[in-house]
């Protein structure tokens, strides 16, 4: 008898978000293969409740589980904490910080990064987005320190902007940030600060499109600007925002005199993708059929916030969480079992949260608002929370603070210490 | 009738430590009295528990919650977010980031910082020590990175460094870090990697003095050296360290090739101490006697690990969280009551945890080691932890990881993406 050596399939997996973790979910019990995911952090991220480590909510470690930890039961993944520099299609490998990496089939989920249309250089030290969790937790930090700052100013007009929040971008990133935002600084200032009081505190929404919540139902935005003006927020829709600096927002309808402002407008394929040499659409995504692949590459799949997908509907899928879910799953399966399928996104719904028992949720045709949409939000999104230990530390932190008004995470950290006042402003620049 | 205006009492805490805290809570319900206490950072943080954030066990926001908040119930208290820079004994004022800040009563309760034997700029980039919140993270973040950079590190040699983690300093900060970090690195290699294993991990811990624990009975000590061997911790007592860097710890025995190299050997007092213009004593902390006056100044109070108190007994008051709590209430009464009364330092005991079930307790002449010490260890500091929401979630998050082993705060965060191999080691230099 002649025992015949064939070597194992390498799958090659970018990313350790959505995508690429079902993907290697997927791909478990594979005979024959061996998988290698790799991420440039050491954790899989929540996304959606980064905005709660960003409002003190929450401890990043809440939120974030190790990659290794995740996967240590799935014996055919070694996990690399690595960055990947380029793909090169041709050649069939990887060059990343730990050298090469040669692959048979490869599934790209590296994901997103914030988009400021063109004015990354200038706008994004004045207006953090949250992608990740040092983005989180310097939001947390410009927010605390802002209202600390607030407190002990004389100057009538900086104590102003120290206390004018603007969040940019009506998306739920937006909504929820703004949302949380006002909730967070009233209650705390209201409770535990002494100068400065709740009133003085605004929080502007700014969106460029006519509504909130572009992808929601119009009875539905106009339920979540309710809910956001009753948690105190101003919400500016048709307001285009022309430049930001540190002292202000100027947008096409005024200047906002602001010393905070976030970011939540926009994202755009991770820089990976442009290495393919592919066609990308206007946000850098690697265009994609319903095949996952880019034209000409069966062995390489795109998944996720990165790719530009018409799937087999002829219908663009949306850049969320669920997507990026069941097109890792689904590109694990094409590899698992052989197949050449054409992958249909399936909307199960969308809810986007505001506030304390406000958020809005759609299911197809129906939709509500209120506090029956936010105890969905979270039931759904405790549920999905991946890691035992953290889904039953969320809940108790939820629990307490829904009970207690209390937040629990509000540190300065990050070689904080108290700064000198900052000068006084001049918010022509 | 004629009304006379009394102008309250401005009494200055300077920190929110133990001692700081514990005054200004003693300075509750004194009425003609405003009260300010300045610190550098926004929390207070429960020190006892620091290791357990550098060893991933807890999130800085377990062990620490804003002074504002522990503090807001006390209307008396204004908490200011500033640094002090010189104190002014003469002209009863302090010069802070935020301006001066005249008082009538001072208590000075700034804590310590790190020491390094007048190494400072050379030893504390290699070798971090345990302080604040910001070290922690930074701790946690070397010894995750080092376990990643082995799991994928083809040579030999780097990859035994790598693997080599060397704590200064057998006191109880040196002996917990140890323990802790000999646990973790074992537990989550053995289950979460591929390529090491447990058994290339070295933690070696060098003293320099005869023996562990000093302050502890000889048979506790041995104790103590009993436990940490079954942690797999390789203890080295009168070995000095005569230089360190970023490759390796050169001691009067040998040299230790190590990637990283933890700072647990001592601490000094505050750099404010030196702008009062009194004495101080070797390690920078400032003459006191059982008054907790510096000589000369009766309105002042120096508390806590700043000071170098001699008690009405006439022994020297120990460097520790019991102490400072003792010396904040004690200057409190004296201000409230306007007493002039003299400070003896009540020795309620000593505990030190070594890891999981391993502890030493001394009580007088009566002492125990094992898991009975550290059940009471546990349960005092639990007790201890200001903040209500913090004392339920640690104790939740023990329970888990007691029963499971899981850690759940093992991020490497700041700013930290995956970095390339470092270069080949030349431990000589």
């Amino acid at each position: 008898m002649v025992m015949r050596y064939v070597p194992a399939m390498h799958i090659v997996i970018v990313g350790g978000g959505f995508g690429g973790l079902l993907a290697a979910r997927g791909l478990s019990g594979m005979k024959d293969a061996r998988i290698t995911l790799i991420d440039r952090t050491n954790h899989h991220l929540f996304q959606p409740l980064l905005y709660q480590v960003a409002m003190a909510g929450l401890s990043p470690a809440d939120i974030a589980v190790p990659i290794r930890a995740v996967l240590h039961n799935q014996k055919n993944v070694a996990v690399r904490f690595a960055e990947v520099e380029r793909v090169d299609l041709a050649g069939k490998r990887l060059h990343t910080t730990l050298g090469e990496e040669p692959y048979d089939k490869l599934i790209i989920a590296a994901g997103a990064v914030n988009s400021y249309f063109g004015h990354d250089a200038q706008w994004a030290q004045a207006a953090p987005g949250l992608k990740s969790l040092d983005d989180a937790v310097e939001i947390r930090k410009r927010v605390l320190l802002a209202l600390e700052l607030a407190e002990q100013e004389p100057d009538e007009a900086t104590r102003k902007a120290l206390l004018t929040f603007v969040v940019i971008g009506g998306g739920p990133t937006g909504v929820e940030l703004a949302g949380a935002l006002s909730e967070l600084s009233r209650y705390i200032v209201a409770r535990d600060f002494r100068r400065i009081t709740y009133g003085q505190i605004r929080v502007i929404l700014v969106e460029g499109g006519p509504a909130v919540l572009s992808t929601f139902k119009a009875d539905l935005q106009q339920s979540a600007v309710e809910q956001l003006h009753g948690l105190g927020v101003e919400v500016r829709t048709s307001t285009k925002v022309l430049d930001i600096n540190e002292n202000a927002v100027i947008t096409d309808q005024d200047t906002i005199v602001a010393h905070t402002v976030l970011w939540g407008a926009g994202v755009k394929a991770a820089p990976l993708a442009a290495t393919l040499g592919v066609p990308l659409d206007r946000a850098g995504r690697i265009v994609v059929g319903a095949d996952l692949h880019p034209v000409g590459y069966p062995d390489v799949f795109i998944v996720g916030d990165i790719a530009a997908c018409t799937d087999a509907k002829g219908k663009p899928v949306p850049g969320v969480a669920p997507s990026a879910m069941q097109m890792g799953k689904f590109a694990a399966r094409q590899i698992k079992k052989g197949l050449n399928e054409q992958f249909s996104y399936k909307d199960k719904g969308s809810l986007a949260t505001i506030g304390r028992s406000a958020a809005v949720a759609q299911f197809g045709q129906f939709g509500f608002g209120g506090f029956i949409a936010w105890l969905m939000w979270m039931a759904i999104h405790i549920l999905f929370l991946v890691g035992f230990r953290n889904r039953y530390v969320v809940m108790f932190q939820w629990m307490w603070y829904y009970l207690s008004f209390e937040r629990g995470a509000r540190l300065i950290t990050q070689h904080s210490v108290a700064p000198r006042q900052p000068a006084p402003l001049d918010p022509g620049h």
